[in-house]
């Protein structure tokens, strides 16, 4: 339900009174334009066909009638709106700035944290410009790769930072049209600094920020949210602080839509310099930038780029603990806390951002201390929304990639519309190769001997395998006291709803129902329902169990015979690694698993199990046995051989149970294929069955 | 689920064994082809809207991902798939034939007819070609408007026949584009008549039926299915019988899918004819053509037209009874049944096809003995569906339209592409104007004189209208003895479910709340429920409580500060004539009110309270009173006075409440709004407030 209460539609001349109650009411209105009736639908939709495949049509405004309901209205709204709705609504966000890794694994490790700092609900992040290391490449720590991942496999609102200064106009056009086909939508424009002692500026290149600002308005319209730098004592190159004012006055009118200032490190320094700037009628949001102070040596560092003087006071205290970590970031955090409070308290600063040098601890503690760290356990949708324009729409998506997000996301990359109200029938979708996304966001995410200590340094039977899966449930410690803390098959820890049928899961695996997806059934639970809820308020969510397994041709077999007394409930895929499928879904069309109804909306499905799709799943699922497992073991090991024995054996189970106001049967159906392949005379008649 | 049972979908090569165990399974299985791994998913829907823009491409297969689950796999099959489909199964079928009729009333008997003979289930309808009727034209008693008439709005399977004789190939080629374009998809090609007593062949035009039907073929590819009229003695006019199965051989290798047999008296003429036919290798299927004698006069024309002989057997029993229409009827029908069951023991026939002569009784007494009169009660969708081709994919419309159905798909007949999966939000679509549809599907259905008895010759009050709505509901004749049947807003009896809340709906009405719409609130009801039910078995149903009416200002006033209380719950619109629209509906978004889930399929939501359509409704909703209501009355007259001051000033109220798992809040809202309005201090307390 909307907030703001009832609306006025007019669509014709008014009658005043019933205006008058609406108002009485506390009622709030606006106004659509009269309804177009001469335009037909067929119009419309010849229209928004076009401006889809047309390249630049993500800026505009017009949805097609088929937009997703706004189940998250922030998902469809540019940077500068949600700040804008922040600010009418009185919220104070944070936004949190990274710089790009230098290695690979460095690259993984923060991933990870974007994901586990994207729980506290930054507005955006921002990734720094490092002109020594290509930033607009496509190797994986390029600035350019980390903020394209940001958003797209992070789901983050994220903001590039580029700068000017040594780039000829044709290589920043070039790095932004780049930067706008991966989905980054905001650029922080700088100006950057020269890296030989002397500024020798080249023909053509910008001398400053103000020219990038003007160049991204020129060659890309409204399409960017651009941020520029704010110094709160002046820029140090320039010759007063008047004069860096009006050169951020330029900034700000060449089309800047906010500003992020350089850090300070007293309350006073910015709100002195909010005051000016609005004295000189800079009107756009300032963000304060916020540096916790984490060691002596990254303040010092710090301080030495910046050009800016620590104050006597804190000099005072760090100076004798420099050689002390946690002292000076205990000390940094109290000092960032209080310095946001005052900020805060001030009521000129709509948000903070924070240079968290890419750690994650001093910046969470200041938020948590502020009460701004805010982890909102509800969703909008059960899995995670990619931020890339083009995805605005996706609401629907195959349950099978549920523990591997980025990898789905990955191999629909190419895709230029996304499933949005159903997933439909009929086609075949094409899913990329994984050849790429193996080499950087799996490979590096954990290294082989830790891999080699869960799963096993050798195997000695299938039964062996079993346990691994089993140990990963339970999450109790190895024979040799190792956690199993992933499986292939996860990209993701445990979802919360797992935990609901653990004792189950842990009984079908140790029997060797090596289960890798599932879910239980849910009938109209509340949508706020902290472990299976998402979607916005007032709702109900619904589920129909699942349960996805590899398992031996043996136990297949038995579960085909045993299938048949439930044809008229369970639906089923059974494939093995050759690709036969037998399945009783009806005319191979998709099963929705996982819905939701929600006041004054549409219905949502945001999970199908999808029979073209799952072909496609099964390549990816048998390869991951041999890929991430198989290939830890020496070619002609014993422990390599079991695994590619269950590679080319098992068969890939997947199971929907329909029915889902009653309880969950696929526990039994499992029961019933146990107890056939323990009855000898069941086995006999089998084999006498003509 | 799939009554086949379990597929198999093979992607590679495959296993040997386990097809055993399925086959073994008794488990029926097919191949699609290998999935297109090169193809993208922005190709396939380019393709798709390329394709869709052509016209000709309702006939291809190729059907794109935002299909509707096969919820009605007949709804995407041709006719000659669905008798195969029959065919195989063992379904018999039964077909029937309409001539157009000679008035406009004639016509909307027709179609009142159409709907209640479409309850039996035949698998298609026909329409004769009245060369003297100018039946290629746009009136509303044409051939061709008929069958448009059953496929668009009584969305019957229709087949139109068609005659060459005296027509140029462009004249026929004009008919058949025309056919296309309205969504006839099935022609019978005839000869037809000379209407002088000499056959003069013009130059160029065909001779025979044969040359239409590879005109059809050449001209049309495989768009239509067609017929062809069979002889089972013979065409009167072809030499011998052996010339004349030439002759028919001749049409069916030019493209016929099947033939229908005139008339006949004796099953042996049938099935020597079938013999025959199949000795000549004609495989097509072939329909008895059922003629139940109705009365002495139209057997002697028929008899006459068709020169065929009557038996003597039957003419020993008819002629003495000649005067006595009951009891030749009820001979007929005796006939009628002994025939047909001949023919199906017979084990040739896979289905009959009846001459009606535009009568349900004897057809449908006929069949009822057959026990082929199968009025199935499940409904494919909650709303009745369209047979015109381009809305195969139809599946949601707003509810504002549930009981004037006709008029929905009148004014949504220019839509090129039509809501499927959702409906959809931000776009305005175009509804076409009423008027010309008043004039025939409305105007002609009930005269002036009827209507003043079950309305009132004179109306003396707001209340006497309340009466009115009040009777409608009761079903209780009002004081003049008349039973009100139905009202301006209701092209459709009252829906079954309407009488679950009779008591409170004869409430309300009785203060003043105007209703013309309403559903209960269903919390996962089978699909198979004979009230609330729709869609395949094995499924569930839901509803948000609606309830849509009229009422004065003062109750529109009490209900909206009512609703406040409210808020959170129950969406509402409250609009007036002039189109002021009061909602509190989020961001102007659909509501879905009727949705179901079935086992394997995705979610399906037929029926949506869209509160951009509903401006358009409202329109229609407030003129329903002057044109269908008021226009009975003299200009100056109290009575018309009366239902122009309720035009003018009453509001359009509609009402969801989202909580279906609850009870029903409506009732409440509107007893709140009745205890608000009888509360003086109440009302004093408003008028206070600033």
């Amino acid at each position: 339900m909307d907030p703001g209460g009832a609306r006025v539609l007019a669509a014709g001349p008014h009658s005043p009174s019933l205006r008058m109650w609406a108002s009485k009411a506390g009622i709030s209105r606006y106004s659509v334009p009269p309804s177009i009736s001469s335009r037909t639908w067929a119009t419309m939709n010849e229209t928004r066909g076009s401006s889809g495949s047309s390249s630049g049509s993500e800026g505009s405004k017009d949805s097609s009638r088929c937009s997703t309901p706004g189940l998250d209205p922030e998902r469809h709204e540019r940077l500068r709106e949600k700040m804008r709705r922040r600010m009418e609504a009185g919220d104070k966000w944070f936004s949190l700035e990274f710089f790009p890794p230098r290695t690979a694994e460095g690259a993984a490790n923060l991933l990870a944290m974007f994901d586990e700092m994207a729980a506290g609900g930054p507005l955006f992040i921002d990734v720094t410009w490092h002109p020594a290391g290509n930033p607009g490449s496509d190797k994986e720590t390029s600035s350019m790769m980390i903020a394209s991942t940001a958003v797209n496999y992070c789901g983050l609102e994220t903001m590039l930072h580029m700068s000017c200064c040594q780039q000829s106009p044709e290589e920043i056009t070039g790095h932004l049209n780049k930067a706008k086909q991966l989905g980054i939508k905001n650029i922080l424009a700088l100006r950057g600094d020269p890296t030989g002692d002397q500024w020798d500026a080249e023909d053509g290149a910008f001398d400053y920020a103000t020219d990038m600002v003007k160049h991204i308005r020129r060659e890309f319209g409204d399409y960017f949210d651009i941020c520029v730098a704010g110094y709160p004592k002046g820029h140090p190159e320039a010759g007063s602080f008047e004069e860096d004012l009006r050169h951020l006055k330029e900034k700000v009118s060449a089309g800047a839509d906010f500003i992020i200032t350089q850090l300070f490190f007293e309350a006073d320094t910015f709100l002195h310099f909010v005051k000016a700037c609005k004295e000189i009628g800079i009107t756009c949001p300032i963000l304060p930038g916020i540096f916790p102070i984490q060691s002596y040596s990254s303040m010092r560092q710090l301080v030495k780029l910046s050009k800016l003087e620590v104050p006597q006071e804190i000099k005072d205290v760090i100076e004798p603990i420099k050689d002390n970590d946690a002292a000076i970031c205990s000390y940094g955090i109290e000092l960032a806390v209080n310095l946001c409070q005052e900020l805060l308290a001030s009521g000129v600063v709509p948000g903070l951002h924070f240079y968290t040098l890419n750690r994650k601890m001093a910046t969470t503690m200041v938020l948590k201390r502020l009460g701004m760290w805010n982890e909102d356990p509800r969703r909008p949708l059960p899995w995670a929304i990619s931020a890339h324009p083009k995805r605005r729409e996706e609401d629907v998506r195959p349950i099978f990639w549920a523990s591997r997000p980025k990898s789905y996301i990955y191999r629909t990359q190419d895709w230029n519309e996304f499933p949005n109200g159903r997933w439909g029938n009929s086609s075949s979708p094409a899913f990329g190769e994984l050849k790429n996304y193996y080499l950087f966001y799996l490979k590096s995410k954990c290294p082989r001997q830790e891999l080699l200590k869960m799963w096993g340094e050798e195997l000695s039977s299938e039964e062996s395998v079993f346990e691994v899966f089993e140990r990963y449930l339970s999450g109790e410690p190895n024979q040799h006291g190792y956690k199993v803390t992933c499986l292939p098959w996860n990209d993701e820890p445990l979802a919360a709803e797992t935990s609901l049928m653990k004792e189950q899961l842990l009984r079908v695996n140790r029997l060797g129902i090596l289960t890798i997806n599932s879910q239980p059934n849910v009938n109209g639970k509340p949508s706020s329902d902290p472990i299976v809820g998402w979607g916005p308020s007032g709702g109900y969510v619904f589920q129909k169990a699942y349960l996805e397994f590899f398992t031996s041709r043996e136990t297949a077999q038995a579960l085909l015979q045993v299938l048949k007394k439930y044809e008229l409930r369970v639906n089923y895929h059974i494939v093995d690694v050759k690709g036969e499928n037998i399945t009783n879904a009806p005319e191979l069309q998709p099963n929705a698993v996982t819905w939701g109804i929600f006041p004054g909306r549409e219905i949502i499905q945001p999970t199908v199990v999808d029979p073209i799709s799952f072909m496609f799943w099964k390549d990816e699922a048998f390869a991951l046995w041999i890929e991430q497992w198989g290939k830890l073991y020496d070619e002609e090991s014993p422990s390599r051989m079991i695994i590619r024995y269950i590679h080319d054996n098992y068969f890939l189970v997947n199971l929907v149970d329909n029915e889902f106001p009653q309880d969950n049967c696929l526990w039994q159906v499992v029961e019933d294929a146990f107890e056939l392949l323990s009855r000898p005379a069941g086995r006999s008649r089998e084999v006498e069955a003509p």
